[in-house]
């Protein structure tokens, strides 16, 4: 019976053309459709097979690394969960441990970290046009090991959250849709509202609401951002996002209230995040180590935060939603009003109302992160999978 | 031969009620007898196996995490050890590192980190009333996460050290008394003499001693306290090891003076701790954040043991103990007059001659830890423990 | 066909004598020939099953423990992938997180680490006299507690560098000679050229260079060491370098220049160190806790450095070796002058003409020390690798 409903994700994942082999997993609109259906499929298979208590072990030697250039816990521990569910062994590059600090180039260290590795994953979600160009360099660095003879192996360098993007968590929350809404192409029509929303803290990556227009506009579905004036995304993402919407039938527009974007939504995000032309300036004065600068941009920004803070997700605009029962998603953790801080992101009722939603919403990111390392590690992975499903190894002796 | 013996262990498990799969392990004293037993007789099967150069792997995949509060070497690496042999990853909770320290909260945190876990180990051992109730809120975390399907499996939580107990230290202890005294049931009668002990350093946790009088009175022992006036032990552990004297028909008493606690002891266990009122008093003022009075109440304790310098562990006492040649035990670091410290727990020569029966002592607790975890998270141990036997892997190529 | 390959040097490994088993792993000049082939043949066939795809895993389960009492990035990582090709987990032992750093004696925590431990890697090179004497310190109490009875195994330990030798770094320099030269015997009557070079930093340590003159001298090269006055090496390092060279048919010479040191070298290694006496009275300053001592001596250490910056590896310098063709070598990372310093060790344009070169010598350090654990832990290592190759398993599934 279980064998063979994971048969049937086999044969959907037959249909596929999958060419994420030694490839690096940096931008969800760098995949094609299929590669990111892959994803979802292996991911599911994976969640179903931990439950029913068997391995899904792909490795038997082997290094994952990782890299955390900003403060973590779901994703380091998800990050640590899937890899050794897959059999690899962890290393984290401290930094300050390290040499890496003391003007080592990143072209050489990458190399030099990489001899028996499969994987290098990456945080560097705090500099605007800093992170994906960094794990782009590593990238190119271990393609020239490779290449040269340095490298036996070519490891994949996956993102787990950049500038840009933050793609192991827009997949999860896919993952989330998915489940919620029945199939990927239940999805279609759907409309969803992600809304910038109060914080009192200064600074949120970009990376989150991007990744959802990034990647929901390819499942047809109808997006409304709303954030204050000068709250704006990376001009590129929304680009990208527009196009999306207009090649899979849903649509992308920018509104200018939550009540506007909540208006009718089968989905909400309400996330805070700082505006790309503050990003840019800070990046501009740490490069010039610029400190009372920094300071200053500090203090304007949470001043202009300040004028927001009816930017709140509360039980009054849930009821625009459908029916008033509109699923509340959040990556976590989120500013809780009265919970975590005074004024913040979400009442406190609505985030209890949503809150073991959210923890299950955050319970797929472990597989994501599986499964994008055995998609881009495993030269044929449906055959492998068919050789773990056959193998139906139980977790525990 | 060596199969023949690991049979006679099978049968004495065989004979025990063992209700401890899914449960936490936080406290000796909501453990029945026979899951006491059964962690002692996993522990020895388990040492043997090791000895043997024979693997007792249990999971093919999994992870641990272990959340360390307060500085740890022994335990730590008991701990990694253990996770290691069973198979386990193992990943350390940093709360510098991750977001913990941010605000959010433990019940998030707890489900967040757990999505494949089998275990979490907790040391949390610094602030009176608080480490023991910390561990419960993981554990709650994780249980209404499991109930509500969040997670998969419910990871177990294991005091690695708490204000109240240290259970991974008094089983070991207690395997170091039935290896000392050839079996559990000849430790009833036996005199054991529990006694304060002056240290030059300030805020010693009351959960070894506490662990010590709370397990060995389940034994039949006679256990005598000895502490200068003001260095209480926590009331209601008391109370569990007067029930427990009663019941099993050895005895309890506080007595005055390390001589008197001495005196025809077979085993003797010196070790500083803090008073009671004062870690009671210490917390109060860490929770205001009165520095000021946190170094006045340091100064005023260490001025109080000074008064005690004469609460040493030296050759004079211990010709007190049974023919002279009563036990030593001590956890590990003791304070070494003349060794580690100019004045301490114990004179630099009863220290030496016991020197290696406490690292004998502490070499219990790696196999300890993996017996909880192996009874805590396999679901029917002894046929787990049978095929692990049948296997008979060596643990080397 | 590769079978084949890996069956030639298993018969090449069955005619040494390997009295490796056990026993630690301090100096090159401590094993004898035999056991430094067997080394490198080791570490040359798990480098073949590395890139075959095939896992060389040895261990079921146990620990593997590293000490860096010093940064490190590639023996780190070196260290972390041999550990993981093998099968043994990592744990390491920070003495901040630990209490170590709080009076307690190596002997004490040398065991307490120990009891399911199978090696303990530890990098101590900052100070001269006192590195190496830690890790036989460590050494002699796991052999203490292995003789007693408190440890089922006694751990191998292994120096990942210390103030007199660095065996994983230059076993792994030998390994490139080797690939380059074609065969050890290859390197008889070869000249490498080892020249103090320039570089702004200070009190880097002398085990690299030491540890070259130790190793190549064995293998009857022509090893000239130039260096600026002053800039002595250990004068027991010098007298192996010499011993060796007169029992192998090779030459040691010390030399005034670069230059002549680069005559005719068919090998260079222009590498900064440390003059020995500074570094004698650095631990001397140190142990006083003598502050401004030590910022004078450094002080005074620069200025002098600085009347060398013509000690630079240069393309003039490079013309003098045999064809103008000679070996770079490196132990990496290099201070290239205008890329990681204004001027340093090594020009830009020479760098980067070996640049690749020198992270594939690199590339052999995970399987020296993969070789190194191998043959102190496994009893049999040649039945063994028997085994492991017969097994012939992927490394995925």
């Amino acid at each position: 019976m279980r064998q063979e409903h994971f048969q049937t994700t086999i044969k959907q994942l037959k249909k596929l053309k999958i060419g994420t082999f030694n490839k690096d997993f940096l931008l969800t609109w760098e995949q094609t459709d299929d590669e990111i259906k892959a994803v979802v499929l292996v991911a599911e298979l994976f969640k179903e097979m931990h439950k029913a208590g068997l391995s899904f072990r792909a490795f038997d030697t082997g290094l994952a690394i990782s890299i955390f250039r900003d403060k973590s816990t779901r994703t380091r521990f998800s990050f640590a969960s899937a890899m050794n569910a897959l059999g690899l062994g962890l290393s984290e590059l401290d930094e300050e441990k390290s040499q890496i600090a003391h003007g080592e180039t990143v072209r050489e260290t990458a190399n030099m970290i990489s001899f028996l590795t499969e994987v290098i994953g990456i945080r560097d979600d705090m500099f605007l046009g800093e992170g994906n160009k960094y794990m782009r360099e590593v990238g190119a660095a271990v393609q020239e090991g490779f290449e040269k003879g340095v490298l036996h192996r070519r490891p994949s360098i996956v993102n787990l959250q950049c500038d840009i993007d933050h793609p192991t968590q827009s997949l999860t929350d896919l993952m989330q849709l998915k489940k919620h809404f029945g199939s990927l192409e239940h999805l279609h029509g759907r409309k969803i509202g992600v809304t910038w929303a109060y914080s009192p803290s200064y600074g949120k990556p970009l990376s989150v609401p991007q990744g959802i227009i990034g990647l929901m506009t390819r499942f047809g579905m109808n997006v409304s951002v709303a954030y204050p004036k000068g709250y704006d995304l990376i001009p590129d993402v929304i680009k990208v996002a527009k196009k999306n919407a207009s090649q899979h039938g849903g649509s992308f527009k920018v509104v200018d209230s939550t009540e506007e974007a909540f208006e009718k939504a089968d989905v909400v995000y309400p996330k805070s995040w700082a505006p790309y032309q503050v990003m840019q300036q800070r990046t501009e004065l740490l490069s010039k180590n610029d400190r009372s600068g920094l300071v200053e941009l500090e203090k304007a920004c949470l001043v202009n935060n300040a004028r927001y803070k009816d930017w709140e997700c509360d039980e009054r605009k849930m009821k625009l939603t459908t029916k008033g029962r509109g699923l509340y998603m959040h990556c976590l953790p989120a500013d809780i009003s009265g919970v975590s801080c005074e004024q913040g992101e979400v009442s406190k009722g609505v985030f209890e109302k949503y809150r073991l939603a959210t923890y299950a919403e955050a319970g797929f990111k472990p597989f994501v992160i599986a499964a994008i390392i055995f998609l881009t590690r495993i030269q044929k992975p449906v055959d492998a999978l068919h050789a773990i499903i056959r193998r139906n190894t139980s977790r525990t002796v």
